[in-house]
């Protein structure tokens, strides 16, 4: 931690902060600079002091230098995290795709869309069965049935399961159906589900919340870890912006850092991010060429019957020629899809 | 609902547009511009017509006309919602506030805090016994013995109390200790808690999340609402831009718009939205002169001591000067507060 | 400036910087802590250094200390800059009302709400004869004649006059018409025009940019003082955000920070911010209680035959009955207004 | 235009909207519906009426149907503008590479970087003669001096040349040096200069203001091109948004987005949007990937002792094995580069 003192501070006042900060048991470092007194502070933080600090008189800025969080830095796991689901490999050298439909509507729905993206290369098969919902007059998904109609495809197809979990009271039963436990974006800052969801040994995918920085990001992160929990994905899924056009603005160069910072792989989600189907392919081509350990699209057999999200949903037809593209591109940067004896019909 | 056709549509791309609106229940009114033709839709709106005609070949737009909140909206209910606690009431002519400190820290703290801001005028006492934290090494929170301290103090101050209750799981509890159940920004879309508040009988408190629009913000309301639970009052704490200098920016515009679109009562918490105490006055002066019903005032004994958000807090003496403030601009735009036979030390 | 060394950087590291800051003629102060090494780097910043440091291997970050500007800060001016227009002064213990239609459109409509403005207590008339339009099919302004009917107005009323200057080929042109040069929004950073009137000896109105943090509109104000031109005002018309309602968001907090930081005065421009008339005088009056010096209005004869902003502008009629509401919250502040010898005629 | 009406508005309201809409010589269609009334205008829309309408009593909400941009949409313009500077075509099927530095710091900086850039397949040197600056403390450029010794690098290396003009005055100086004249992000809504560059016959590249929306970038382009220069080529260079960890967020959805809405060639600069040198690569592929017609690059010998953006300056060897990296990208995409022939030594 770095106190710098306000220009014609008084010796008193850089007494005073030294004082508080040897109370606390830590060293101080004087430089007099030719404007300002600058003080380093040496040993472990305790809590609070930052905040302390910048209330005592003469203190112009608190700088802290340590990043707030440990578990899931880089800097401390030099090694990529891989998080293994059956025997596809999250965060390696392989593309994974997860695909399905927004939510859950049938089994004929879920059925149909399931065979579909496992014959075009699809390794996860999402569907939401607890859709959160903006206005409480919309379909907020099947609930246990829609679970039940998850693991009925997994059965047939063979595919893992990812599905949200949006409230501490479903961790028990959502984890005892899925194979992945999504946390969405609104509820990227709900501590008690993530806590929850640490102290499953479930793999947990964070997405960003919208107006989340990274650090707040990988501090919600931070929370599952404490919990014991390591098998954590991220995924981006876009920021809100000014711009209209867009649902939101698919934040791409949050990848690379992602991967820089910490060990966690990245996922991104340009269905949720663009909400327009036409910029999915655009926008997913983009996250690999940048780095993403995997995508996650929604696909639908009748976007325009879809209960929710229609509009982002590919068709079966454009989520066959998405996979023949988002391949050339995985082979461009030298990494492969997951599942790679596909047959490509484009 | 409006649909509005590309300009060049074709004739069959119309029919098919007006065939799955008739399908729907509804009826079509065809206007041919120049450049394009427009369909206006009549009827009652079916669940996700408009996302599902967006998707349809020839359509350029689909404007949705009606807003998507009733129960939140002025238009069907003209005149104020008056919240009663006590016999205080939010939303009327009087000016309400709410002090105390960011979190209970120990009864000595907060009976200390609640005395003094007692003496002063305040109305309600706040304290925070389930603290959101962004970090998980951070102070959480006394959790139901924060409660009990704050029950203690209701008992000794008579001041009723709000605190922030952060999960379902917790509703029963923290309802059982409050007189106003507080939503916190970061929950403002935990949907499952706001049905578990909308099923109390106590009032609730919903604070705006930091990047919701304020559709979104009423939209969330509709959810307590819609459960039966009238007795809702709005909290505007700042979102969240691109400017550095202050933790979020309040959005003061959002008191007279709310005051227009909706019959809700709305609060301003200048404490969250600046970070800064010596940006709480200026900003609480600002929200009451902008037609704010209240004010929620983060006050501490020892700001520099405070185990969470001190460097927003005002001391004792500062929050005795801020009252005094506070009924100047009251009385100016002819309203008065809430406690008006305090006497002010200015 | 300070640097912070990554974890685990080499000694080899630390020399290297150390090399380069003692190469640039400054001195380095260098603290050990626990997990990473910190260098203070003392004396006279010299351009471009912070960046090359950056650079260094094993360098995790650098923090600039000293703030960029000093001719706009407080720091080094104490004491309120007051800004003399004829008799008026911007800045001190009074308020100043500028109002006036947002573009001339004719002698007629200028005249007429001249008139009315200053009956009603206005000090300043506003008036654009240059506009900047997003779109090149919308009216752009009457030009120079449009200055003349200003003139014709100051004449008439005696009242000074603003107006705005969009490009440095104009500027001595606007300058021998108007009393204030204006700087809009979108020519923040518009760094030649700046100049250019910097290098005139008239009072300029710097707008705050659309998504301007408060530093750069600070260095921007920096340019025009270090021409030698210290009349200068600040005038705050609302940011950019997510939020569709309004047209910008006002950013109420910025008042009392720049009166904090900077010795400038600033003014507040509702009409601009928010987009809509209704929403004028609430926003004005928390500007007031704010602590600005100064509102900039919008008012129109007729606003619903405006070539311009008529949305946004008060009749005359809600103009009157502004300036009694800006009165009492003026009053309440312990200010009043500048023309304090008005008729209220509420 | 569409005119919602609000609900319960009188019939006098909608004949006196109705009057007002035939006064202008426009034909209205009125839609009744259970709880609002719809009017539609028929007709060329007129200046202004829009924001008249806005202001009756009983309007509700006017919508515009028509987009405020024409020459620069690609309804009007099905067919991709091509812009060719020399042999090199902007636009069509091949990728173009601008290289270069930030700023001209000598001739034998930019001469050493042209050859070098040249050399690894770039197509167009950039490099700065005017910096707009944020501080004017910081170097602002070497001026006409600059600009000869850009001539200099084209006469030896026969790339043609692309520098940015900051001022209406410069205009005629700068377009008798350079291929291509770059409107920089800070001057996007400068619409003299627009006005100016867009009387020249010279080619174009007009980069985003970082909180434009696109409607607005595209009316900034239909300034350029209502003045009769087609010669346009757009440029994304990051937006504003609240995340500090990059300097700008780069919306890499504005790629297909233009692609789509527009016929104007969209280039990248993936430099300036992340500020820092190891995030270009991963977002120049990604822009590629996107469809962009062509990347913008800082290329610097020393990127340590740039006298500006040194820290988003890639040096040659990094510019070498990137080059590498895009022409993979691009082939994957079914593209090539414009320059083919380059040996490309990874």
């Amino acid at each position: 931690m770095i106190i710098v003192m306000k220009s014609g501070c008084s010796q008193d006042e850089v007494k005073a902060v030294v004082k508080r900060i040897q109370e606390a048991g830590m060293r101080e470092h004087i430089s007099q600079g030719v404007e300002r007194t600058i003080i380093g502070v040496l040993g472990q933080n305790i809590l609070g002091l930052l905040d302390m600090l910048q209330l005592l008189p003469g203190v112009e800025q608190v700088i802290p230098v340590s990043k707030p969080y440990k578990l899931a830095s880089r800097e401390f796991h030099p090694q990529n995290s891989i998080i293994k689901v059956n025997d596809i490999a999250i965060g390696g050298d392989e593309i994974v795709i997860i695909a399905g439909p927004c939510a859950v509507e049938s089994k004929e729905q879920l059925l149909a869309t399931a065979r579909e993206v496992k014959a075009d290369g699809a390794n996860i098969l999402r569907g939401g069965a607890f859709k959160p919902r903006t206005s409480p007059y919309h379909f907020r998904g099947l609930g246990e049935k829609g679970l039940k109609i998850l693991a009925r495809a997994r059965e047939e197809t063979g595919m893992p399961i990812i599905t949200e979990v949006m409230t501490p009271g479903d961790v028990e039963l959502v984890a005892s159906y899925a194979d992945i436990l999504q946390i969405g974006a609104r509820n990227m800052q709900n501590y008690t589900l993530l806590d929850e969801v640490g102290k499953t040994k479930k793999p947990v995918m964070l997405k960003r919340g919208l107006s989340s920085t990274i650090q707040e990001w990988l501090l919600s992160a931070e929370y599952i870890l404490a919990q014991g929990n390591e098998q954590l994905i991220l995924c981006e899924r876009g920021i809100r912006t000014f711009e209209p056009y867009t649902r939101n603005t698919m934040d791409i160069s949050v990848i690379p850092i992602i991967k820089k910072v910490s060990q966690l792989p990245i996922i991104a989600d340009p269905s949720h991010a663009t909400g327009k189907w036409y910029l999915v392919a655009p926008l997913a081509l983009a996250a690999i060429a940048a780095g993403a350990d995997g995508l996650m699209i929604e696909v639908h057999p009748n976007p325009d019957l879809a209960l929710t999200d229609g509009p982002q949903s590919l068709t079966f037809e454009n989520f066959r020629r998405f996979m023949s593209q988002v391949m050339s591109i995985a082979q461009a940067t030298g990494r492969k899809l997951a599942t790679s004896d596909i047959k490509v019909k484009s």
